[in-house]
């Protein structure tokens, strides 16, 4: 009997509903269309699913109907774990490098994506929905049990006034003063963490006052080329991981 | 008069002549169309050049016809540097995860892109063409005054078979007992190394033992996430710009 669990042929979804051993899960419209009509998934075929809270789980296709399907339970194949306690805070930018920050982010294991709008971000608005659509599509292919969080946009002021005061704030600035990431973060394990970065353009020198005065702020450079903002967040977030988060 | 070489009007230009004082330079077709009809520039107006070679120069736009124009160089504004040792050998993917890859790996500061073709390797050729101008571009946008080599695609036995005995090859292992790469890389510092990365569905058993082989290969794990092919490449050269690159 086919096994859509294993590579090659792998069908691991993300449902909300809750697992457990003899459980009944329906998936959403798109799931099944995916199960029945793109992997040709058969009645006694197994998929993956995972919740956030109940760990993974491998479940067995049963009562296939032309556009839906019953998924059943059979036994947890992982536990429930969850990322590292790394936020990333970043101004939002054009649709396709923000599915693809999103994607980055969630491979990388951040726990929450937080959108903030600065004086120079252009883009106005954040399609929420996509947002958590990349980060659900990346945390199935990623093999997390976990999502991240996808936070409404906030101004940066505001953001800032609410921050919480244990929370180190991961800085990357421009201005080249600052030390090393790999200095900065040289004897530290573990969270609560964020990494922030600014929009193509930079915070402008207001905002960068505002930043640094922040009690928790942990300014960092990466080198001397000019990294775009998507770069230098990406980059942030695997040293930080191999310093201080799971990758070690 | 106006300065394109400032933040917001910027054009920085990668150009195959030399450069050195009163040096004259004519611009390809596409240079001089975007310099006169996308960014306006009048003659008088300054650009910044470089070549690889010759550092960075100020040069002012000279004798401007309807499709060409002349640029003088006048002082030198940065030195030549170069990207520290560090390869990127990566197995080609698809056109627009390609062009990232290189956009980034160039921001990251790598000095040579080498393209590998491996048993799982699905993309069949590589637009050597298409992959130098992407670097080129990032260069220009990144500050770099270098632009990183691309070298011609190479099975990866014949790559292996002419290895460098001294360059080290950063393995992203997915099997899993190999050493964090923050442990790997703690008391390393400068090149000549290499970060190798598969295709999509990783390398083969066979690939992966000739590569565990290597005397010069240095495997690594990035956390138990599964990290695409350009994400596991990226976050490598990040922790390895970070800890023994010239991020430090």
């Amino acid at each position: 009997m086919g096994d859509l669990t294993e590579p090659g042929g792998k069908a691991r979804l993300f449902v909300e509903g809750p697992l457990g051993p003899h459980m009944r899960v329906t998936p959403s419209p798109e799931q099944a269309h995916y199960l029945l009509h793109v992997m040709r998934a058969k009645p006694g075929e197994r998929v993956s699913l995972f919740n956030g809270r109940d760990g993974e789980w491998r479940a067995e296709i049963a009562e296939v109907a032309k556009r839906n399907c019953t998924l059943v339970c059979e036994t947890q194949t992982a536990p429930q774990t969850q990322a590292p306690d790394i936020w990333l805070v970043f101004a939002p930018v054009k649709k396709t490098p923000a599915d693809y920050l999103t994607q980055k982010a969630t491979e990388l294991g951040v726990r929450a994506l937080q959108p903030v709008f600065t004086r120079r971000t252009i883009v106005t608005r954040v399609n929420l929905e996509r947002l958590r659509a990349n980060a659900i599509e990346a945390a199935e292919q990623s093999d997390r049990t976990d999502v991240p969080e996808t936070r409404e946009p906030l101004p940066l002021e505001k953001l800032l006034a609410r921050w919480p005061a244990e929370r180190k704030l991961l800085f990357c600035d421009e201005a080249g003063d600052a030390p090393s990431i790999a200095d900065a973060l040289k004897d530290v394990r573990g969270g609560p963490w964020a990494v922030l970065t600014g929009p193509e353009g930079g915070f402008d020198p207001k905002e960068r006052e505002l930043i640094r005065a922040m009690p928790s702020v942990v300014p960092v450079t990466l080198g001397t080329r000019i990294l775009r903002a998507d770069t230098a967040a990406l980059a942030a977030l695997a040293v930080w991981q191999s310093l201080a988060g799971d990758w070690r």
